[in-house]
């Protein structure tokens, strides 16, 4: 039976791989790296150095794809179906990966930056391949050190206050309003700063961009101050590298309460 | 100058250490262990023999202390100045330890169970310790694999649904209602099975207690179903061992939805 180990490989630092999902890799036959077009050749780079730095070459195969495009155009309550559309493409590659690059009894692989968990797309898409019914394998999960982690250690501080909730949404969703009966919200996914929204509101900001990475860049602190000063930011590093992946905590203070 | 690592070591499976906290172990002098008691006297076990296997004997001194009592009879708005009390008390311990048990230009740690950034105190202690100003420390934090990334791992499925938010509460929140404007929830703490309470709704159910170690019970399904299971084996493992740790995600199935 083909395997499958879907390996999270942490937000960036490569010290950041658990003992885990080292030990994942060196049972590894075929690494397959997605590509999502130059702009994020670097991410392809930082996998490659990881394989180097971990498992013995000469001891797997990389195989290689470019990702599906897709249509961020597609805006409000198109969302989701654009979505599922891309994970149907992303399932006709992978499908065609597994049944062709990977022997009967071979293990591969897809490294996933931060945790599998959170806003990564490669259960969703293995689990539709096995609904199709077309190719068989067994698959396993390695969690990994998410950019949510890794983004409030660098700030030293925690996602949540005392015996008190704390919700992971979209920039998407934040814009559309600040989420009900939680005031410790972490954002990931926002092209367009959704946080500026809220600069008239008692909330502090811990931002970071490429963290854990030698680009890492980090800044906190009331969001009337910090929010310009992270857009000017934002936008020198992403004209800077092409890219940017940032995520931030915004923590709202309770009115006239105990901070 | 003093530096402190607090150091998250994963939910309880050895391997799920990262490269990082491995680093952060060898480079500590002293290792301070908290014991909550006979009841979890296995989870000190557990630290020492991560230090067993990753840093050489002789490199370290161990200084164990006991921690508070935590006034768990408090309940309702008492609950966040109980915590506060008790998070003081913590703080005076930490205090002595970080001052007599730590030379000048040593480093001692922490080690903490799953995330230091997800319900645990240690952060929130050392800020109260340095706003007292009696010891100077400098302190750093490893993000570490939460119990939350390891229980979704084990039920290879993620935290959240396309582009839709996950809340991260306690059982003590949750009995009180499900949160507002979300349908997967992580619930941690929760003493009382307060799932108990939507075993009428549409809800799925993914719970773990022990997650990583040899002890790790898995369970899931529909609530209805799932739910008196997962009472009985939470009883009984409580019972036999005296102690248990477990979370779990809620899914909400939208009404009449997608699935």
């Amino acid at each position: 039976m083909r395997t499958i180990h879907v390996i999270g490989i942490g937000a960036g630092d490569p010290d950041q791989l658990t003992l885990q999902a080292v030990k994942a890799l060196r049972r590894t036959d075929v690494f397959f790296i997605l590509d999502k077009g130059e702009a994020k050749s670097d991410l392809v780079r930082l996998r490659r150095d990881i394989l180097d730095a971990h498992v013995p070459q000469g001891t797997y195969r990389l195989v290689e794809a470019r990702d599906p495009e897709r249509d961020r155009s597609a805006g409000g309550a198109a969302y989701s179906p654009a979505v599922g559309d891309w994970r149907s493409a992303r399932a006709d590659i992978y499908e065609r990966l597994i049944a062709e690059e990977l022997g009967e009894d071979e293990s591969g692989a897809f490294l996933v930056w931060g945790d599998p968990a959170l806003y990564d797309s490669t259960l969703g898409v293995l689990e539709e391949i096995l609904e199709r019914g077309t190719v068989a394998f067994a698959y396993d999960v390695v969690p990994g050190i998410s950019s949510v982690s890794a983004l409030v250690a660098r700030h030293r501080t925690g996602l949540n206050r005392v015996a008190r909730p704390v919700q992971i949404t979209t920039g998407r969703r934040l814009a559309e309003g600040f989420p009900e009966g939680v005031d410790d919200v972490v954002v990931m996914l926002d092209a367009h700063q959704a946080f500026q929204r809220y600069a008239d509101e008692d909330i502090d900001i811990y931002w970071g961009a490429y963290i854990g990475t030698p680009d890492e860049i980090l800044d906190s602190g009331p969001l009337a101050e910090a929010g310009p000063r992270i857009e000017r930011l934002r936008a020198e590093a992403r004209e800077r590298k092409g890219w940017i992946m940032d995520t931030y905590l915004l923590r709202r203070n309770p009115r006239g309460g105990e901070g």
